[in-house]
């Protein structure tokens, strides 16, 4: 049967399960990719499983987030950051070398190979022909100690690119064309695999572009052939030996199909505060701006800032506009001055940030209150600029340097001057000496870990207890998000590698009293909490799920949980249990003891069992949906123990 | 009789006082500089004044300090000085324009002028023949408003250079040997001039550097003569007509004569953590280092960033190293950029920062904890890097980028290479780009202030009443700091520009409940306080006045005062009182109702009286120090209300 490249990937990969859409496969990792907001976590992990050495072929920890350093925190995080990279043998991308992604695809990225990484905008990497997917911090840990990635078996979206790109049109606005159509759920449980002509008219780094903002669609990735071009970009970047050939087979066919013509494309928006409310950039025309913002891995190319000098060049952007221009590599900064572009833009009115994530992520120009800021990065969720009134517009950077130079919203197409076309540099730089390689083992194995003030081990978890008596500390309603169980923002993310500490951030908004609460429970067995539906929405972030952990939390018994929150409850081995009968929820109130006995084998034999409430005749009939895998875990107080008790094992036997 | 450059300067501008060592002078203001930090404050005590348009001949408020922008504050204080300085009539540098001190220099300062500023470094402005001070921000805004600064006439310290700088010397050294030798007092009270055959070898900029750290020195201020090389500088920026010779009479002298003999100087350095605390860098030479940081307006030059270019150029920095490079001028980088030395510094590792103060100030580039970080910046106190724990040593650029190659503190010398020449760009960049001009005074009457929601006006104050009941709120000891009293730090800045915002930190460090009690006072008349030894020592901060009176601050009684908060508390009508027999500060508890009847009689009358206290047979002599213009101040409840009736009675009697 011929395959796409989406299902080439995956049967290349497939350690367990069917490809099936829908039904748990279980992939082989090659790489991993860990920024510094999510790897300190994953550091920390990687010790409390005991992990000798990283397994996979390159796994590289970039900092590119935490690079202000306003106070001690984010240079002992770097710091520890190396440490830990030297002990485990990975890659350490220094602090202002870049933006992981294309830092990642410059240097390491491999067509063929799949790459898992905490960070949503992983799949940037599809660009090159892999299967690049963006995880919790957890998953992350277990692929470089060398578990596989369990994940559902995704749909093909395959979309055929025809026609040719106008002048002033660019990769940007391609994948605002799929927001505008599909918006962000529309790629929920699909991978998006672009072929047809239109692809030759796209750079390996507008692919990134393009597969970048697939995290906007909610994909579980993107995925672009290997082909000339992809070999052109590694022979310039000193890799030609990496490449090799990825397409469909003839006759591929794709679960689902559909075309865009490239020829019927103009410059397009996402207006506030969503990356799927997309109009075309005329339709705005003339909205006032406060800010253009140049940079990120929704734009990280030569040609993106290049592109934005040669339009600003000679000219001055508009009183009053803050033109931020925020490089995505040194490498390609080098290059960007050494061709003149970044004195086009300084003479311009720019403000030159360093290489890194910077304001994409709130770290930084923040726009003043309700003021327009016009960005060429992936997101305008509310709130994300580091500003709580914003209004954020995405858009590319012709749009951006257009408006810039007017002070409102311009249609680049309306500045009545020739388009400018980008020669790449003929030799570009290859800059690797901010990029530390993996010690050999026998190095390795030496090196301590680093640990400044703010730097705290995860503590051992217990297994799974056999006998429970747990007081409801908090009884919530529908809709609880992550963000009230434990709050992201400048003032909780410095705790990120401080367990200890960012628990005392937990479900803080919800109630104050919790943490004191919660911390005496743990000496006497710990604490459940009940909720109602879509329990644990929002964010990712693995916090939400060790934090209360930590402070004993044993049991999250709700109407039903929203899916990652969940699978985080079960890696840090917090039993989600749901109501059989909802309508039991009002039964409970918060002080009552709810007993389990004999635990371990009910969860065992069973998705569904009674817990007594203690002192009241009332029982409750609740059910678990973990797997066999999950049950394992569970009863073993988490994936940490779990892979430290094989890991010894794996050694004990050698 | 032949007067020295410095006395031609106070002549000039003398408008009351003798200029007899140790009197008070009052000297008019021709210029003013005001950064953002400060600026909110002052704007809005124009406002608060009533004050219709600057009246010096150019008052510039540059945006450096405050350019992160994590959250809206920042952004929102920028458009609110933008606003203000369209309304007053002053000069707006735009964020990312630059450091205050360096874009002064390059547009607006003028030899024989006088400039006063709200920022200590206000003095490296001297290097251009200007009498140019520091001050406080009300200070600053009184001369704005056009009223004279009081001063006590300074002693003149006579510097004579000599000899010939050896290489890998440069200015910085020569300040450092002034530290070396009179350590961080040793210019209190006194005006440093510099003189002789020496100077020929100082660039305007290589004379920044050295009158910048004057401040250092704790200087009133720094003056170098107006030359042949201030007329070339001048014209280089497009300013010759700007030039007027300075130059002290044959046969003038000087309170103090001292000789630097430069060609007995070698690379110094200041040890953590005083910029007094001077050795030669061979002395430490081999200490490991963290970070190499090149910046500041303690080494702002084109010569400064190109020579540490120079020196790495086709090199790479040590592993592990952060070589932090901030440029103080867009103008500057532009050049720097265009000559490739900002390609050599990317190329050698790194981080390229937007133009500011940055890091200088603790606004980011915070080293790790306990870590050696090397820094050309004027200051190295404690903490100011943003780490607690921080461990700073100041150096010039050379010593920098040689210690930045090796991963150690590196005496250039030893670098075995020749010591690079760097020759000034053949015509440099003159960019105004982001220097707004004073608009028209018919078009800027027109323009509101544009407040976003983290900026307060200052509430009206009332004046002194005759009879109060003040309940002692809080009784101190000995050395209470201005920190302790108002802490600065990333947690509290940002409300700079909102009094009712920033009070609730008052006191905050000694007694948590003062912020309360002290607003629960107002409605009752207000309180005291009562303080020992040395009270309000430290930071010139005028919000460490300022926010006490907010809540009801009347009168301290203490045992004597630090010179700048006594007079930081009359500015804004707080009384200050002394004990005449310290025994009775023992004699009084927190919680005793100080009785001050027919005060407003007893403080013109004299300065000393009794005061009672309420419900105890005591009372207590107590003194105040108020000059009779300050005795009006205090009458009227602080300068803003003593100047808003001025400029309404001028007004009314046009």
């Amino acid at each position: 049967m011929p395959l796409n490249i989406t299902e080439k990937l995956i049967k290349a990969h497939l350690v367990s399960g069917e490809m099936i859409p829908g039904k748990e496969i279980g992939l082989k990792i090659d790489q991993t990719l860990t920024q510094d907001a999510t790897g300190t976590m994953v550091m920390l992990e990687l010790e409390a499983m005991g992990v000798e050495r990283a397994q996979t072929e390159a796994s590289a920890q970039y900092v590119d987030h935490n690079i202000i350093q306003v106070d001690n925190k984010n240079a002992d995080d770097h710091l520890f950051l190396q440490s830990a990279t030297r002990r485990f043998g990975l890659y350490y991308s220094r602090p202002g070398n870049g933006v992981s992604h294309p830092v990642h695809m410059q240097r390491l990225a491999k067509p063929g190979k799949t790459l898992l990484g905490s960070d949503s905008h992983t799949c940037a990497n599809g660009c090159m022909g892999m299967l690049a997917m963006g995880a919790g911090g957890m998953d992350v840990a277990l692929a470089i100690a060398g578990e596989p990635i369990y994940i559902k078996m995704p749909k093909v979206w395959g979309i055929k690119l025809s026609g040719e790109m106008p002048d002033w049109v660019s990769a940007k606005d391609i994948i605002f064309e799929l927001l505008r159509r599909h918006d962000v759920k529309g790629g929920v449980g699909k991978v998006i695999e672009y072929y047809g002509p239109g692809l030759d008219q796209l750079s390996a780094m507008d692919r990134h572009v393009i597969a970048n903002m697939g995290a906007e669609l909610g994909a579980t990735g993107t995925v672009f052939p290997s082909d000339g071009e992809i070999r052109r970009f590694l022979t310039e970047q000193g890799r030609e030996e990496d490449w090799v050939e990825l397409n469909a087979d003839r006759g591929a066919s794709y679960d689902i199909e559909e075309e865009i013509n490239l020829s019927e494309l103009e410059p397009l928006i996402a207006k506030p505060s969503s990356p799927g409310n997309v109009v075309p950039v005329s339709e705005v025309a003339g909205t006032p701006i406060y800010q253009s913002y140049v940079g990120s891995s929704a734009n990280p190319g030569y040609r993106d800032f290049a592109v934005a000098a040669e339009i600003v060049k000679g000219k001055m952007v508009a009183s009053g506009v803050s033109f931020d221009i925020n490089p995505t590599s040194r490498q390609m900064l080098t290059d960007l001055v050494k061709e003149g572009h970044i004195a086009s833009l300084l003479q311009a009115g720019a403000r030159l940030h360093q290489a890194g994530c910077n304001g994409c992520i709130g770290m930084g120009q923040a726009p003043a209150t309700g003021r327009n800021s016009l960005r060429t990065t992936p997101r305008n969720f509310p709130g994300r600029s580091g500003t709580q009134e914003d209004s954020v517009f995405l858009c590319s950077p012709e749009t951006a340097a257009a408006s810039a130079l007017t002070g409102e919203i311009t249609d680049p197409r309306t500045l009545d001057i020739p388009y400018p076309q980008i020669k790449e540099p003929e030799n570009p730089t290859v800059d690797t000496s901010l990029l530390d390689e993996p010690l050999p083992y026998e190095e390795a194995k030496k090196i301590k870990l680093f640990k400044g003030p703010n730097i705290a081990s995860i503590p051992p978890m217990d297994a799974l207890p056999d006998e429970l008596e747990l007081p409801i500390l908090l009884k919530m309603g529908d809709n609880i998000s992550t963000d009230e169980i434990l709050a992201g923002g400048a003032r909780v993310l410095p705790y990120r590698s401080n367990l200890p500490e960012i628990s005392k951030f937990a479900f803080e908004i919800i109630d104050k009293t919790y943490y004191a609460r919660g911390m005496e429970s743990v000496s006497t067995g710990g604490h459940a909490i009940v909720g109602g539906f879509n329990y644990g929405q929002g964010s990712s972030r693995e916090h939400a799920a060790l934090a209360p952990r930590f402070l004993g939390l044993r049991v999250a018994l709700v109407k039903d949980f929203a899916r990652i929150h969940w699978q985080n409850l079960v890696n840090f081995g917090v039993l989600p249990l749901i109501f059989a009968n909802e309508k039991d929820y009002d039964q409970l109130e918060q002080g009552d003891i709810l007993q389990l006995n004999d635990l371990r084998n009910k969860v065992q034999q069973g998705n569904e069992f009674t817990i007594n409430v203690k002192g009241k005749s009332l029982s409750i009939q609740v059910s678990h949906a973990l797997s066999e895998r999950q049950v394992e875990v569970m009863l073993k107080g988490g994936l940490i123990n779990l892979v430290k008790e094989r890991l010894k094992r794996d050694q004990t036997s050698l």
